[in-house]
């Protein structure tokens, strides 16, 4: 039954291509940026519009409010009670957009363009996450125009504060603990393997985001009348900043390295199987040196190894022209990429002692903390990876990868501490989809190739 | 009959405070930011405003325009061709204000406040150079009033590129080479030793100013998909800028300190005999390490060694809250001021090869020079100087320090160069005039001592 459902819910969604585009462009024109609290009513809108989309399928909608945005829970009893009951994510807020010169359209005012794999949509969040939303909501769409509704019982929780953390989220999750209890977590934020070959990803790298307010002395001063004799606030900060590698790019933080394990021979095998093209992956951005540690694979920089990036630094004079100021104050954005074993709380100590052992006697230094979150792995073996496993397949004509991510979903690892619940990463995303930067883009035959599997995958995951 | 004039200018110097004050006042409300081409308008009404003041003294008056901002040339022919020919120099532009929070009152609305000294003026060029300027022109008018102008003859040049690095001046020195062919050259931009004890500068420090715009790439990435494999501009930018000097201070740009003359030991003893409390000049800022070379005294360290500072420095995500991007662009304002031996374009190259060997492969820099100019120093055995010692002790009671300056005066090496001629230092601010930096203030008594001091120099001066 469920099977020959299955053939008329993928004939729906293909028929739907232009309604399930049309849905998407709409959710991004709300600049739902949530590190901005000026887009706070914006972070709204695009939670109540999400939540209408799902009153319209029959599910039972609420919002859950935190601190700064709130949370859409949505839930629809499908078949009955007895049926499996499959928990499904995904996050309604945005990166900020700048640099806003560098768009070649508005990011709020999505453009959809061809490119050399047909046509995609350009615009902030166009594939993180709201067009991964889009694929498991078209998938929704579809069940319920064939059957009524999903062949299995959904509950729908979508976010606002994903790129800022999810600092609230974990209340929500114990608060809502019942209503979670799911068999299953289906979360849609991860990128493909490549064009066409689509992935599972099986390991997801932690964060700590940390801001360094850096101070030396009560005000700005004259270089000429007090060069070479007053501490210069940015001085300072290169100095301390420009340390945090050694010449191997191995990085300086006291005990970053404590709990980190080493992939054994088997994994690296693995790696070294997928022919991974790091100069493509870089040339493609215009780069050729590989960052990170010298003497480790590509993948293993990316899947298995902690990294430290400034993501931003500001102090001083910086308008036009010259002025001959020795500042007072620095400050930089300071973030760690960490891996299995690595312990957020003790990277932040190592950053703020880091920091601390490397400035003068009259400098201090305030350490802000926007996101602490450990990396983790997915067990390869569950029933539901199974399912994942041969709805991709069924989809694409070939396995996914089993990969590895670089990126942090802090969500997944609540979802195991707190549910103790596995998530299934089965996203849609590309290489160059330039998540995070200018011209970020989602290619519409991954938008639909998505929703294609996400449908298989309720399939699937109904034969329990 | 020079003598019987001077007391009466000093006494109507002495009623014409208000006045003066007032003036300065009024001149100071003019918002002109030579680094901001928004301001040029007001660049100009500061240079008119300074004309119409002189016009009224019986001054021939014209402006010389030039790319960016006008100067004001004025003419007096004194007691007629046979008297010494003096040429005065001030400049109307003033320092970008920010940060703006910090001002105790709006930089561009003065406020007379309260000092430990008595009464001060708090604003953006309080005492660089509109103060200063003040102090001369009051002397000019007490000279008008009490005998019809002043008892030599006197050329004055008011320049509105001072603190971009008088990039345009030279060409109106060479152009008015004739009008400009005085005997002396008098300059109000420095400070008094103490308060109540003048100064004259003896030697100057010149400058480089430059701004790095580092690359990497093409576009901004996203750390979890590109951390440990991407290159990151601020992580290059820091480590570069973090590696400028040694661990004792020396800067290690190449050939940094080619032609630096080491002092011998009577200057060593001089400097020692002033006894510089250099503890007392950090902490009134809140500082307590002394900045520059280890091993070496601080007053050797204002006056006779060179500086790398960076000014001002930014790059990637300034907003608030997270961004976890791997920036393409870095931005930093590096400047060095410089000592009689150094040459600035040699400096300059140091800088850009500095840089280059500490680059990856895949980055790029572009080096952009606001300001160059050498170092300098003024002969102490010239009849001018001896005129300007007397004056000023006769001022003050007591002999002025012959002391170096850390600053740097561009136009005092263009009129040596082109014109051929020395310059006295003769200026009237103190350490604390927080000059440059938030709540510039002028001592009003520095003021009034300082337009005394210019009534004398100039009665000094028609001796001859």
């Amino acid at each position: 039954m469920s099977h020959h459902h299955l053939d008329q819910v993928l004939a729906v969604l293909d028929a739907a291509r232009a309604e399930t585009e049309a849905s998407l462009i709409e959710w991004l024109r709300i600049p739902s940026i949530s590190a901005q609290p000026v887009h706070a009513p914006d972070c709204r809108r695009a939670a109540t519009w999400m939540g209408s989309q799902l009153e319209a399928l029959g599910f039972a909608v609420g919002l859950r409010e935190t601190p700064t945005h709130p949370v859409v829970l949505a839930t629809h009893p499908g078949p009955g009670p007895d049926a499996p009951h499959v928990l499904i994510y995904g996050h309604y807020d945005v990166q900020p957009p700048e640099p806003l010169d560098l768009w070649i359209s508005p990011p709020f005012e999505p453009a959809v363009v061809d490119g050399p794999r047909g046509k995609r949509v350009v615009a902030r969040g166009a594939v993180d996450d709201k067009g991964q939303c889009l694929t498991w909501l078209a998938a929704l769409r579809a069940w319920n125009t064939v059957a009524g509704g999903p062949p299995v019982r959904v509950t729908v929780l979508v976010e606002g504060e994903e790129e800022v953390g999810s600092p609230n989220l974990d209340a929500v999750l114990k608060a809502e603990k019942n209503l979670l209890a799911a068999d299953v977590i289906v979360v849609s934020d991860t990128n493909m393997w490549a064009p066409g070959v689509p992935a599972l990803t099986v390991s997801l790298r932690g964060m700590v985001y940390t801001q360094i307010n850096l101070r030396v002395g009560s005000r700005d001063l004259h270089s000429g009348l007090y060069g070479n004799s007053a501490g210069n606030a940015l001085n300072i900060l290169t100095r301390v900043l420009g340390d945090l590698k050694d010449e191997n790019g191995r990085i300086k933080i006291p005990g970053f390295y404590d709990g980190v394990i080493e992939p054994g021979a088997n994994q690296r095998a693995d790696w070294e199987a997928l022919n991974f093209d790091e100069a493509a992956f870089l040339g493609q951005n215009g780069l050729s040196v590989p960052g990170g540690e010298k003497g480790r694979g590509a993948l293993e920089r990316l899947w298995a190894r902690p990294t430290a990036d400034i993501n931003g630094i500001w102090g001083g004079y910086m308008g036009e022209g010259s002025k001959t100021v020795i500042a007072c104050e620095g400050h930089a954005k300071l973030s760690c990429r960490l891996v299995p074993g690595q312990e957020p709380e003790k990277i932040i100590e190592g950053i703020r002692q880091f920091v601390q052992e490397r400035i003068p006697a009259d400098a201090s230094f305030e350490l802000q903390c926007f996101a602490s979150t450990p990396g983790l792995s997915i067990p390869t073996d569950s029933p539901h990876l199974a399912a994942a496993r041969v709805a991709l397949e069924e989809e694409f004509g070939k396995p996914p990868v089993l990969a590895g991510g670089g990126g942090s979903i802090p969500v997944v690892e609540s979802f195991k501490r707190i549910l103790g619940l596995d998530s299934l990463l089965m996203g849609f995303g590309l290489d160059d989809d330039q998540v995070h930067s200018p011209n970020e883009k989602f290619e519409l035959s991954c938008l639909h190739s998505g929703a294609r599997s996400h449908a298989r995958l309720l399939a699937r995951l109904a034969k329990g």
